[in-house]
C-alpha cells in the first residue's frame, strides 16, 4: 500500500456540543462543518489541524457502531484515516497480502469521500480508514 | 491553546518486531528509528507519514503505562500528540481553564522533545500530549 498523509483521526464522543466547546475553547481549533451520516448512525464535527483533521463522532443510535464503541471502551480515539490515491487498488493490494477488510469496495464517507475500512484484527487493533477525493 | 499540528500518533502493541513488519510490508511506511524511552518503560519504532509520526510503543515492565494500557483495552491507538510553541504557556493556559495536567512542567521524551500530557478525564478520553522542539 502507499498512504499519502493522516486525513484525520476520527474520536468517539458522547455529547457532540460539549465536545466541540472544548475543542474550539480549550484547544483553540475551529469546528467548521458538523454533518450527520445516516448509514453510519453518527453526527460528525470536523476540525482541522495542520494536514489533518479531527472528526468527533456522537451516536445517533445505541445500537451504531460509535454506540458500541463506547459501551465497551468508553470515549476515546476511535480511528485513524490515511489519504490514499487509488483507493480500489489499496483495498486489493491489502487483500492479496491476507489483511481482513471490513469494506472489501469503497462506499461514501462524510465530506462525499469515497473510504473503506480495514479491520482492527489485521491491524495491531488500529480500526483504520483509507479516504480518496475523487 | 495553540495547535500546529500533530506531531505523532501513539500506538500501543504488544509485539514491536512484528507490529514494525506490518507497518512495512503492508502499509508501505518506513522505520525510521527504534528507541527506548526507560522513563516510560516502552520501546519505541517510528514512522512518518505525511506531517504526522507514528509511534508504536511496546512496553518493556507489565507495570509501565503501555503494559496497564494493552491489560485494560488490548492493542490500539493511545495518545495524540501536538506541536506546539511556548509549551510552559500552554499548560499555563490549559490549567487556567480547568484543565487536569498529567505533567504540570515539561520532560523530555523520545526524540529528545520536550514534553506533557493532558489527563483524558479533562479531554473527553483522549490522551493527549504536547510537543516542543527546542
Amino acid at each position: 500500500m502507499e498512504l499519502n498523509y493522516i486525513e484525520h483521526i476520527g474520536i468517539a464522543v458522547k455529547d457532540l456540543e460539549a465536545a466541540i466547546k472544548y475543542y474550539e475553547d480549550i484547544l483553540g481549533l475551529i469546528c467548521y462543518s458538523v454533518e450527520e451520516v445516516k448509514d453510519q448512525k453518527v453526527k460528525t464535527a470536523f476540525f482541522k489541524v495542520g494536514q489533518t483533521k479531527i472528526e468527533l463522532l456522537e451516536s445517533t443510535d445505541p445500537d451504531g457502531p460509535i454506540g458500541k464503541f463506547i459501551e465497551k471502551k468508553g470515549e476515546g480515539i476511535h480511528h485513524i484515516a490515511f489519504a490514499v490515491n487509488n483507493i480500489e487498488g489499496q483495498l486489493q493490494d491489502a487483500a492479496s497480502k491476507g489483511i481482513q477488510l471490513i469494506d472489501s469496495r469503497p462506499r461514501k464517507g462524510a465530506e462525499g469521500l469515497d473510504i473503506a475500512f480495514l479491520h482492527p484484527k489485521s491491524t495491531f487493533g488500529v480500526l483504520t480508514e483509507l479516504c480518496e477525493k475523487k
